[in-house]
Parts: C-alpha cells; sequence; structure tokens
C-alpha cells in the first residue's frame, strides 16, 4: 500500500506526464505504436492502482529488452489455432502487455459469440500486472480470468527448491454503476520484491513466506532464497493454485515450465524467454438474466462492505483499495521512488526526451 | 490422511459393499435410479480418496434430505438457457451430485464441440467432493474445473461475520498413461469439521484458521465461531478465491448467496436450500498439439515428483495423496468412523437392508 504524505507533495508527477513518457522512451527505443501504447498501458495500470511492482519501474527493464532483442519491438501477432471458443495466439516475441491485451480483445470477442471465449498465448514475455486484463475485459461487460507462470521463486509445499514462478491468478468483474470487482493474487505468499524490500530495510519478514536454500522457513531477509506458496501449514493449497497458472499457461501453450524460463533479470536480453499466457472471458448474460446478475452482484458487495469488522479494522472488496489509491493518484499524481527517478532521467538523457521527474 | 493402522484390519468394509449399500438406501428411501448412482459415485468418491468428511458419512444426510423434501427423489434436469459454448441447467432441486455430473457432462460435450463449455447450475443442492466432478472431465480426456459456495462459515479479511461458505475449487487435468491430477481446495483455511473433530479431542487448533465472534484468532476450538479464509496475514487471497467461487456460483447463476443459504445440518429438511453450482471444461487439444500438451504435462510432474524437498519431507503432486489412499483402500477397504457406522445401521434396519458393518 503506497503512502503519498502530504509532505511529500512536492515530489508528486502527474499520472498523464509519466505517461506521456513512457509512450515517448518506448517509441525512442524502437517500438512500433501497438507496443509502446501496450506496454504503457499495463505499466500506468499497475502505478495508478498503487501496484509499484508492476507499475512504471519496469520501464528501463522493457527497454533493455526491447533494445537487446528479448523483446521483438514490432512483432507480428497472429492465431496460431483456432477452433470454435478457443484460440492460440502467437505473439512472435511481443511485450507481454501488447500479447495479453491483444488475447483478452480476442477472448472477449470469442464471449460475445458463444458465452465463453478463451486464448492460450504463446511466445510472450513478461506482462506486468495481470489484474490489467482482466479488468480489461470487465469494462467491456465481461467476466475476466488472466493467469501466468514465471521464473522460478518458490518452493512447493515441502519443497527445498524453486520451482513454481510467482504464478498470478487475476479475475475482474463488472458491476453496473461501479468499478469492476478486482482480485488479484500472486499464489506465493509475499512478492519478491518483499523480500528484497525488507533486506534493504534490515527488517525481519513475515512468519512462515520465505525459506532458506534447505527450504526451512526463515524470517532473515538475508538469507532468503525462495518464497514460501500462499497457506503456510497450508502451502499445499498455494501451490496446487500456482499449478493451474503452471498448466494453463505453459503446458496448454507448450510454452515453457517456470523452472525453465530465464530469470527476468537477465544477464541475458537477447534471447526471447518463451513465455506463456492465458485468458478466459465469460458473458453474464449468456448464463442469467443480466438484470438478475447485476442486482445479484450488488448486493454482494454491498453486504460485503457493510459487513462487521474486527474492532478497529475494517472489510473491503477485492479492487476497493486499489480504486482508491487510483481516484488519489489520477488527483495528485505519483510518487516515484528513487530507483525509478533515476532510471526516468538516464533514459530521457539518452533517447532525449524530457523526464517528467 | 486417513490412518488404517494393521490393527484395525478386521474393522475394514469393502468399498464394492459400502457402494451396494449406499446405492440400495437411496432406492429405499425413494430416490430414482440418477439419483442413486449420482450420490454414490459422488460419495464413493470421497471415501476411495480418503477425504472422509464429503464421503459415505453423508449417506444419512442425504436421506433426510430425500424423505423430508429438501431434495428432490426423481428430478427433472433441464437446460434453462443455452447458448453457443455455455449452459445454465436448471437442476429441479435434484441431489447435488446429480446435478454437478450432468452439468460437467454437458461442459465436456460443449468443450468437444468449441474447445471449451461451461455450465451453470441452478437449484441444486450439496454436492460433496468438488474433485469428483473436476476428475470427471479428466477421465474424459478433458481439464475441468468445479466450483461452489455454501452456507456461511467463513469470515473476510478482517472481518468478524460469516460471510462466505467454504467455497471449494477443483481442477482436475488429464496426464497420458497415469491418474489424472487432481486439485480440491476448501478457500477456508481450513475445512469446519477440522474444528469439530479438534473440540472433540479437546485439542488446540493451529494458529490463524479459526476466529472468535469478534473475528479475533483463537486456537480454543470450543470458542472457535468461525473459520479464517486460507492465507493467514494474508487472507485477502483467500477471500478473493471464495468471491471467485460466489460469483461464479451463485451470482452467474441466480442462486442464494452464501449468506442467505439455510444451514446444511438442518433444522429444516424440507425446504430446497437454493445453492448454485459452475463447472468449465477445456478440450487440450484445441489450444495446442496433444503429443506437445501430454509430454509437457508429463515432464512438469516427473520434475515435480523428483524435485528436491526438505530434509524428512517429500514433494507430492495434487493428487498423489488421494491415489495412494484410493490403491490402499480398494484393496482392503474403509474403516468407517462410530458414527457413520451407527448411522448404517440405523438406515439399514429402517429400510430392511443389511448393512455391511
Amino acid at each position: 500500500m503506497p503512502t503519498d504524505s502530504p509532505s511529500s507533495s512536492s515530489l508528486l508527477t502527474p499520472l498523464a506526464a509519466i505517461d506521456a513518457f513512457c509512450r515517448q522512451i518506448l517509441t525512442a527505443a524502437g517500438a512500433d505504436h501497438a507496443t509502446a501504447e501496450a506496454a504503457t498501458r499495463g505499466m500506468i495500470h499497475g502505478s495508478r492502482h498503487g501496484i509499484d511492482s508492476h507499475g512504471v519501474r519496469l520501464l528501463a527493464h522493457y527497454v533493455k529488452g526491447l533494445v537487446e532483442g528479448r523483446l521483438n519491438p514490432s512483432p507480428k501477432l497472429a492465431l496460431a489455432t483456432a477452433f470454435g471458443a478457443v484460440a492460440s495466439l502467437d505473439a512472435d516475441n511481443a511485450h507481454g502487455a501488447l500479447a495479453t491485451y491483444t488475447a483478452m480483445t480476442h477472448a472477449t470477442r470469442l464471449a460475445g459469440e458463444f458465452g465463453i471465449g478463451s486464448v492460450a498465448i504463446r511466445n510472450s514475455s513478461h506482462f506486468g500486472p495481470a489484474g490489467a486484463y482482466a479488468i480489461d475485459a470487465a469494462e467491456h461487460g465481461f467476466i475476466g480470468f488472466a493467469f501466468c507462470n514465471s521464473d522460478s521463486f518458490v518452493r512447493l509445499h515441502d519443497g527445498a527448491m524453486r520451482f513454481h514462478g510467482t504464478n498470478p491468478i487475476a479475475c475482474a468483474v463488472p458491476v453496473r454503476g461501479q468499478n469492476p470487482w478486482l482480485f488479484d493474487m500472486a499464489t506465493s505468499a509475499v512478492p519478491y520484491n518483499r523480500v528484497q524490500l525488507y533486506r534493504s530495510l534490515g527488517r525481519e519478514l513475515p512468519a512462515g513466506v520465505a525459506s532458506d536454500e534447505r527450504g526451512y522457513d526463515t524470517r532473515n531477509p538475508e538469507v532468503a532464497d525462495m518464497l514460501a506458496p500462499l497457506g503456510g501449514e497450508f502451502g499445499f493449497k498455494g501451490a496446487g493454485l500456482a499449478g493451474i497458472c503452471e498448466i494453463l499457461s505453459a503446458v496448454l501453450t507448450g510454452m515453457k515450465l517456470s523452472f525453465d524460463i530465464a530469470p527476468m533479470p537477465g544477464p541475458d536480453f537477447s534471447t526471447p524467454r518463451g513465455l506463456g499466457a492465458f485468458v478466459i472471458a465469460l458473458k453474464p448474460g449468456a448464463f442469467v438474466d443480466i438484470d438478475t446478475f447485476d442486482a445479484a452482484m450488488t448486493r454482494y458487495l454491498d453486504t460485503l462492505r457493510s459487513s462487521p469488522a474486527r474492532e478497529g479494522f475494517n472489510v473491503m472488496a477485492p479492487g476497493d483499495r486499489e480504486w482508491k489509491v487510483a481516484v488519489h493518484r489520477e488527483k495528485e499524481g505519483i510518487e516515484l521512488d528513487p530507483a525509478t527517478v533515476e532510471s526516468f532521467r538516464a533514459l530521457g538523457s539518452t533517447y532525449g526526451v524530457n523526464s517528467p521527474v
């Protein structure tokens, strides 16, 4: 959860300026219009909603991939197979945001025709925040699911090896007259950057979220070698959910299993990483009268938001926190972290574009 | 994990005898052939695989529902809507196993034609183990998902009210030449019967799995009033997963939200409970060459099963534990718990059928 304190207001940068800068830099780095547009949209989804780990801090990372060859700056996306309400999209090593927005658009088209649609994505790359694609479906009136796998960081239940990636599951559901219900979770106990953050802060990790290289729990971020699957003592649940992501994103696409994927931070930035991903869209009105659906969704959320909480706490629906951050940031702008500020200035200098910070 | 110790071998009852008894009793209680068949098949899936909470201990519960009117003993199942690759099945207050097997059979038919198929189930009832329906898809060569919601037992993250049911997610995936990958989880930290078990044993609960009526964690099973969502400190993940089940099973079907569902144990056994459920089937060969799929699934599982474990532990794929129990129980039979033995004898006496125990 970001904290944009009043005292830091002078450091806030408008979202629109950051958005424009990302597009200009990506374009200057060789990305075609569709790539610059999709990659920026994905990152801005993260930064707007407070998911900073998957926001514009990734710009320099993506530029490196575009320049050195990991990412195709002008890919030719094409359906590899198409069968009724499903398809396999060959993304030609596109930026993952372009691949996944394209896949979700096709999935919603299929769902419009068949009630449900699903697209397996091949030859994709890091797609940033999974919720960005689920919400794209919800904003068009569909229930959207997005899954991917990624390079290994997470042990199995009782395991002592980095086996699965943090393999996220995102789902968004349209709510009439309101922002969508928006759920986006890693199937690991915490994201890996939490370990990195606690390392830099010299703080103890929460219990049961990371393990040493023998697979034993550790609260020392310095010896944390892998993440635990979601669930603690019941980590077989997190590991099984990661398995669903793995099977849909890698097995059903013929792409790389997490333990075969080259590390995101390199050193190799010239070889495409062979990532898969998977999206599903459902058309509510194909299952039930749309007024019934809308009324039930509203009643579910109203009841949830007004339900009793533990003293001193309040209850939120998935996405409520993100929408609140979005309102704030759209109005006030974002305080970028020092490393991102530095990378923006360096990119601006390299490509002759004025950095907004 | 059941323990059928050698010393109890004289109490083991063959699965076939239990299966036959369930069918005879259900039929004697008024169930039509399809209901007796499906309800028995669902319960035997639970008992065969060691999921005893959802096994034949439910027989007396289902008989009460059939006799008193909660369940329709001779339902007329019909598609309420059908649109491309999806449908809504009105189960006419059937036993949940009949409703869900019927829905999954239709979903696999749709997936065979469209690559994916999905069925929302209306006017259903308690369906027992969710994995039974996912595996039905996998045994026919499809990836299967099954979801349902149920009467409220689980608080929200930071919540202090029984809000969601234990809302399970099940997924099964075919593996060439092997048993399917089989994943079946409650989205609560533990099942409610774990609390009941620990209460009867006078044991402390694990930390973070149950709360008192104000929503605070308790390890005392006597004061445990509700379950925690999966994830402990990150319980918003378990609550969000429960939300997916709720939206698919209740909102997308127009059926009851968990907090509106009458309690499973009564006292009212005469009114249908208005439960929904949801199934999805995917045809692997519609997304990727089937040999590629089979090879990747095998490599994934081989690597998983041979991956390093914490000292003294071993790593298992979802379902491995269940398949192992199944082999044992198919050969040796099952040791039924005392309450189930007693209920079998009472049912046998009521309906003039010899109890196998």
